[in-house]
Formats: structure tokens, sequence, C-alpha cells
């Protein structure tokens, strides 16, 4: 059927239970934040939440910068707004590349005229310190060290703390992607000295798509100021951004996304009720649970035990399963959005999200359950009732 | 008092009436749509809701274009994602300047390497065709057009129909900002040919702000694919974001900002149900209306008759008067935002927008009888009862 202008009507979303690898399922009460209406971008009270804000972001990125604010804009722009301002023709680049993330980055660097130096790992594996030590020994005259702390695409967790400190052993500044990893694990800016720092809202902080929390250290600041040339982008020079998210400024730079924002706020004060340290202990309960299940249900891991993320799960399909049919099953049968593998991994994994507000029990036993029943259909031998039982007997587990 | 992580509560938005120069009120619809819970970005059920997005988008522009999308960020990013895809470096720009977004243009340009030819006109006035056909002939090698529609900074109408035809006559690409423009006055992309076109989410449409809706034709999309170098950005490249855009090809890019999408499929579906060119006449109307309580106050427009924006309506400040007291008081009393002025008209000006939603007759009689009350509490002789009577005489007029 041609769709016509007439025929349009409302939009009323499907209830779903998002276990991808985000956006994650979004709590009522920072529902409720979002529809509220909306006021001026230079209204007091919005200036107000603002300074608010910025206060739980620093809480949340564990930090004392200054300069620690949401991009109006997706993860994509936050991470470009780190490569714009940091990186000028002609500079040398190491990136660690482990998954999809990582790709993007080179072409960052690219258009901003950068050389990048790839340092490559397999997709699912953590980028490895020591090839990264090479590199640097290898290229002296690198300027920033660029990587992905939770790649989303495959599941891995890298040790920022250690690829932060060889960069600065080296006189580079650090550029992590902390998309999925921000209120998902652990990641302390300041103890780790981290230079310029992104992530998105609708991962593990579990608000609305469409905004990014950066943060920038003083390193990254003075590179900014000792810049030769002009930002390329006008929308992400900090030097511009700087006077509006400036309490003291607040210069017009642009209409901030002020019904976002809202729901940010919302969901930051959510994680700093909850504590963070107890959001990634939770984080790390519900996955030793959901991984229980899952291998009971005689599913592998795509990444090994000790560089695993609790709130991606991403594990391989059986063989003899059309993946992509069993994906559909889920969300028409059971209103549940898990994710597909990308890149090199396309039709080989699936990945199970377990992230902020979506990382919850029922959710955990919900997917098990769902799974087994959709695998049976298929004729794979998935026993549910082993699988829920795994899951559990992981719960009952003291502190775990 | 210091503000500390332990004092921080759940923000409660005031509610104000907002009638400054955008964001514009919110309709209960629109903020229903908002507040749905969020689905994924590649659950078939957004899939479709973006397919009818697009086409009441295509309404809205009057315009066929397929690349027809809202970027994910404001309309600075609409701006920068025009200009960095069309213009290379060494490419000479004509930009018309008569406020500020044609100066953030010509940022726009040098920071693509482009060469700026700026066309001046006072702010406040429109941009006069014979100085763009003039530079035009100047710069017989020039390859782009740029000017602004709608100037939110002073409340000018330029004559785009006639800029973009003397664009296409000296062979140039027309560039041309709809920001303040869409759904509030006429705007007719393919009748008048416009190439590369950009607007906004929060004024005319009274949408969440954060969405910049775009539209390309065929003349640009053929400069965009005989570039000789990459577009600078990565996320502002089109050639990436039409893969994610186009229905049958849905490659991931970003995640979109979802629940702000919902609510601008309801805003277009909204300004459809009204019609386009009722809502244009909507806006005539209580511009006139306005326009006659402002001037019963003594209140003298900046921009002449024949250029007057009807949704920004910017005027003089009397002598003697405190504007930025007018404005605060006019907000803590009557919870009424309306704008300052920007440049070199700050502190001399009023901006009164009406704006979508806002651009309805109870908020011009408020407006106009807070704004009288407030200046006569300053000393002026502000006659609150013959503005209000003049704006309903303004009303009764048939047609009007």
């Amino acid at each position: 059927m041609t769709l016509t202008l007439d025929s349009i009507q409302s939009f009323h979303a499907p209830r779903r239970v998002l276990m991808g690898p985000g956006p994650s399922d979004m709590h009522p009460r920072v529902l409720t934040a979002l529809g509220q209406p909306v006021i001026g971008h230079l209204d007091p009270a919005f200036a107000g939440m603002m300074e608010e804000l910025k206060l739980l972001l620093r809480y949340a990125f564990q930090t004392e910068n200054a300069l620690t604010f949401p991009v109006s804009g997706p993860g994509s722009v936050g991470m470009e707004t780190c490569f714009v301002n940091l990186v000028e023709p002609g500079d040398k680049v190491i990136v660690c590349r482990n998954g999809v993330f990582g790709g993007r980055m080179i072409e960052n660097v690219e258009r901003c005229g950068g050389v990048a130096v790839v340092v490559e790992d397999a997709w699912g594996e953590a980028v490895d310190p020591q090839k990264l030590e090479d590199a640097l020994k290898a290229h002296p005259d690198a300027k920033v060290v660029a990587f992905v702390q939770a790649e989303t695409s495959t599941g891995a967790l890298s040790d920022a703390q250690t690829l932060i400190e060889i960069a600065h052993r080296h006189g580079c500044l650090s550029i992590v992607d902390a998309v999925t990893s921000l209120g998902g694990n652990p990641l302390r800016v300041d103890a780790w000295g981290a230079d310029a720092v992104y992530s998105g809202s609708q991962k593990c902080l579990s608000c609305t798509p469409g905004l990014s929390p950066v943060t920038f250290g003083e390193r990254a600041l003075e590179r900014l100021k000792n810049r030769k040339q002009k930002v390329q982008s006008w929308f992400m020079d900090l030097n511009l951004v700087l006077g509006y998210w400036d309490a003291a400024k607040r210069t017009y730079h642009h209409t901030a996304p002020i019904n976002s924002l809202y729901a940010l706020h919302e969901s930051l004060l959510m994680l700093k009720e909850e504590g963070l340290e107890q959001a990634w202990a939770r984080h790390q309960r519900h996955h030793l649970a959901l991984r229980a299940g899952l291998e009971a249900l005689g599913l592998g891991f795509v990444v090994k035990e000790e560089a695993r993320l609790p709130q991606l799960n991403a594990v391989h399909v059986p063989a003899g399963i059309d993946e992509a049919l069993v994906r559909r099953r889920l969300l028409e049968q059971f209103n549940l959005e898990i994710g597909a593998g990308l890149g090199p991994l396309a039709g080989k994994i699936w990945r199970f999200g377990l992230m902020g507000h979506s990382c919850r029990e029922e959710n955990v036993l919900l997917c098990l359950d769902a799974l087994a029943r959709t695998l049976a259909e298929q004729g794979h031998p998935a026993d549910g009732a082993k699988s829920l039982q795994a899951a559990r007997a992981a719960y009952a587990v003291p502190n775990a």
C-alpha cells in the first residue's frame, strides 16, 4: 500500500522491552521529565537546571573538570567534537580499533586532516596495551591516543586506565569513547587522567537518545588554546560552546534541546540516588544471571570472561539458526528487542543489552524464557526451564 | 548558596508563555507524543513512522525532494550540514548578511575553506536583490549564494524566490536558511527551485528544540556527487546520512533522537491538519492584531512594513525604559517570555515571537496587557485599554 499524506495519523509507539545495544528503556520518571512544557534556553529556570545537570554529570564521570556538559547531538557528534577540537592537520593520532567505533574514529582523524596510525585487535577482543606501547615507540611524534572503553559492537571492555597511562607516558592526549560504559562499568575520569571523554544518553543512563555528555580536562584545554588553525566545525568549536555553558557568560550559541535536557537531568539524578558504584554492581549482578541463563541454553560468549562488558552480552548464533528470524520473532511475539551483529559479525552474533533501566531481573527472566521458546520453535534443543533455573541460581549467590 | 550534589531534586519546569524568538509553546498533543516510551531506531515501527515523517516534511517544505529529513541536531547543525556538503576548499560563496545568522554563514564558509563574499544590508532590512546581482557580476566564479529568508535576529523577511532566481541565473546553487520561516510564511521549495534548505523544529513547527529539517534538490546532489574532497564532517556527510534515511537501505549511522522525532511527526501532522496556507494566514492575522496593539502603545517597528515577518515582531525600546527590567518583570509577573536584541541591536529592541502554537489570540491579548502594565510601572505612558481595543479591532476585520 502506498503511503499517502492523507492516511497519516498520530503515531502510537509500541511498548517494547529494549535489550539491544541501546537505546535502553526509559524510566517513567525520565519520560515524565521529558514531557514537561518547554521553556526558553535563556530562561533563568533553565540556567539553574543546567548548573545542576553539569554537577550531576561530573559525578557520573567522576571528575572535577569545569568543561563537562552534554553536546546537543548523538554520541557521534560527541566523538566528532573531541576530534575536531584536539586534532589539527598533520597531527598523528594512534587509533585502537577492535570494533565499529574505532573505525569511525579513524574516519574522524582523517577528515580533520590528521594521520591515523591504527592499532588493530580482533573484533571481540580488548585493546592490547602492548600493541599501543609498540605503536607509540614506533611513532614518537604521535599527539593523541584514541580508543573505545566499551565496544558496543562486540561487548569487549578495554583497560582504559592502563591505555591512558601509556598514552601519557608517551606525551599523548587520550580521547576515550565511553558511550556504553558511562554508568554501566567503572570509569574514573580524574583518577585515570582521561583528557577528553564522550558518552551517549541512551545507553546506561537510560535517557532519550540525542545527547552526548562530554568532559575535557586541563591538558585538552591547553591543546585547544594552542591550536594553529580554527576548529573546522562551527557548531562543535569548544571555544564558542564554552561561552554558552559557562554560567557567568551564557552567550547565545544555539537553542539547546530543552526537553531532552530535562530528561537527562532526571536520569542523572536517579543514577546519583542509586549511587554510581551500586549501579556498576547492579549491571554486574544481572549480567552474571543472564550469562548463566544464556550458557544453559548452549550459547557461547564472543568475548572471553576477563574482558566482558556486563551491559553488552554478545553470543554466537548456534549453527542452523536463522538469526534474523529469531530477532523478528522476539520482537513480534514478546515485544523484546535484542541486537544483531555489525560488520564482520553480522549474521553471526546476537547482542543482549543490559543497560540502565533495562538492566533488571524481570527483563533477564523474560529474555531467557522468550529466547528459549523461540529457539525451540526453530528446532534448537533449548531447555528454558534449565536456563531460568541457572539465572535464578546466579541471583541467589550472596553479594553477586 | 553553593549548589551541592545532595541538594539537587527533580526539576519542575515553570509554565511559561513563549513569545520570544523560539522555542515556541509546544501543543499538548506534541508533548504527549514526545513522552511516549522509546523504541529502537531500527524497529520496523520506527521505520514506518520515519517514512510518514519524511512525507509530512515534504508537504511542509512544498517539495518532492527525496532527500528531505530531520538532521539530528539544532538548526546550526542543519546550517553546517548544508555548507560542509556543498562548499569545497577554494569555492567562492556569496553570503547575504542582514543579521546574526548571515554572519554565522560566513563562519561556516570559511571553516570549509571557502571564500566568502559578503553582500551587506543593514540589520532590520531585507536582502537587496540588486546588491546580490552586482556581487554576482563582480564574482562570476561564485558557486553558491546563501541567505536567510526570515532573519530571526531582526524580523526581516527577504524575497527568497527572487534571490534564488538571481543565483540560478548566475550558475550558483542556493542555500536558504528557513529556520524561522518554515510553517510561518510562504516557502515553496520546488516552485522556487531552492537547492538546499534548512530549518528548525522549535519555531513555527512548535516542536521540541534539537532537530533541523533539511531538504536537498537534484542540483545540490549533483554538486555533492562531483566533490573532489571528502566532506570534512563525518556526522554531517550526506553520502553517509543518505544510507540511513533511505528506507531501502537503512544502514546504521547513528542513534536517532527517537522521542524528539515522535514529537516532530505529531507537530507536522497538526500543520497538515490545519493546512499550510491556513497556518501562514493565521500567523499574518495575529501579527496584524499584535502590531495594532503594539503601535497603540507607542512602539515602532524595526522593519518597514513590506518586509515584516508575521512571526517575529521587532520593536524599538522607548527612550528611558530599562529593557532588561521589562523582560524580567514580564517573566516573573506574567510567566511571559519575550526576546531581547542581539549584536548591534542589543539593548535597543524587543522581539515578540508569534510562532506556531504560540501564535494565538489569547497570547496576543495577554502580551499587550502585560506589556502595557509593565511599561506603566516604569512611568511610560502606555494605555493598555487602547492597545487591547486596537488589537480587537484588527481581529474584527473580515478575512484579516
